[in-house]
């Protein structure tokens, strides 16, 4: 992975509170595990309503956790007045996920002015084992945030 | 889109019955909205905790219908003894997932023995308005269903 | 298919001009066969330096055919000063690329201002018989052309 | 990356046989640099014929070239009478492919029974320069060699 450099010194603090805003991932109980330039980590604990009948995570969740962890990555390299629109996202499922919690790995491939590249693994992890469960590639666009977001209490 | 001959003569029901059986999309609050063979409709209705800040579907749960309508657009095709893999699929968000429902419209484009092409659109869906929001292609793995889900009581 | 206004009048003799300027399409001997707004065809007549052992067309030539005919496709509907980058596609091959001759169909699916999807079908043609060997979806980024192209000798 | 078994002894041979029956790599002038289990290098030298008018590799040979790298990185693990066919894959095109030469390397991520998923990372080469200008994602299946592949001759 190649190093980057921040623009927001606020990178890691900035990274969280955005995560901490999107009710979504409030909802499945998502949390930002690690944050550094240009790789941000996020986990995703088991939880009745989010299993299968098999007791697998559905794929639904595999890809949303892809697409924040990939978003946030991207999300960790813009300044402070800027955020990340995804525009799209590829992702192969390649294991059931399976574990006591999600773990997933944003890190930026490419940053362009406008255009961000992430690459984004998931793994189904239970005690000390960890087994890759989904893989993606995902394309970013990075936009001015709405004033109502950048505002102090924001 | 091409027209395609279901092998389950009761693939409607199939479908239905398989969905049901997926607590993800009982969570979420999806239903299935129309079957035909190859073609699968889904609807999702918003709800406070699935929306982001802004009042927009998150784009995870945007994915995880289009996934969903396209796999069951696939498992209207195949023999009652079979089921539906997610392999891969791409999903481009075009516009923010906004509206009183979702409706995600799945189809087959291609067919073959043990892989199945799909084609996703999303809408979001206020009164008379639709708008696309996403647009996917996902490939699908046929597999033979695990013996608990054939019993008669499955 | 959306309906789409193109901008540039000349939109037509543009998509040609453009086409004919790129010299990986002259190689492989591309022609452009329709253009409308916002939809493109494309056909590659069958030459034994492009065909396989077996003498199916080589999926980087149908990968390259179906990224010509969506980036002409969005290119059919800006401004006579700007033109297409691709940022990416994902493409699947669901049959052989088999026929005298390959015919890719690129269709806009959604026209924003700095970032366009298409959606690009491509088909083995052999007398009447017309066989899908590959479906793609492509976003591409609206670019200023550079000066060099915009001289009257361009 | 992981690493991998292949189960063919002979695999670095095969993997070279392999391609140089291929007609489209032959003719594009790509060449086989590197071979080890579950990782593939190609190189495509510069020629008149393959640069687009800005002197940049098209979009097309670089996507191929990305094909076929994954492709053999894939073939490097299957058995003796296996070979890869490319069900899909995705690229994300990240700057211009331009140099003396491309160089893709492909990886395999992740080996089903019947699944194989590879990444592949493009780079435009210049004496010691190496840029990244595009990363893909591709599903292969693992077929059985027809048997007129299979004789002494082949």
């Amino acid at each position: 992975m190649a190093a980057f450099e921040p623009q927001n010194p606020d990178y890691n603090a900035e990274v969280r509170k955005r995560f901490a805003q999107q009710p979504y991932n409030m909802s499945i109980g998502a949390e930002v595990s690690d944050v550094q330039p240009g790789r941000v980590e996020v986990i995703l604990p088991a939880r009745d309503d989010l299993l299968q009948h098999n007791g697998y995570f559905h794929g639904g969740l595999i890809a949303g956790l892809a697409d924040i962890a990939g978003g946030f990555a991207g999300w960790s390299l813009v300044e402070a007045d800027q955020g990340m629109l995804t525009i799209e996202y590829k992702l192969n499922i390649v294991a059931p996920g399976l574990g006591d919690h999600l773990r997933a790995v944003g890190e930026v491939v490419s940053r362009g002015r406008s255009i961000i590249v992430t690459r984004i693994d998931v793994f189904g992890m239970r005690n000390e084992n960890s087994v890759l469960c989904a893989t993606s590639l995902q394309t970013l666009k990075v936009m001015k945030l709405p004033s109502e977001l950048l505002s102090d209490a924001a």
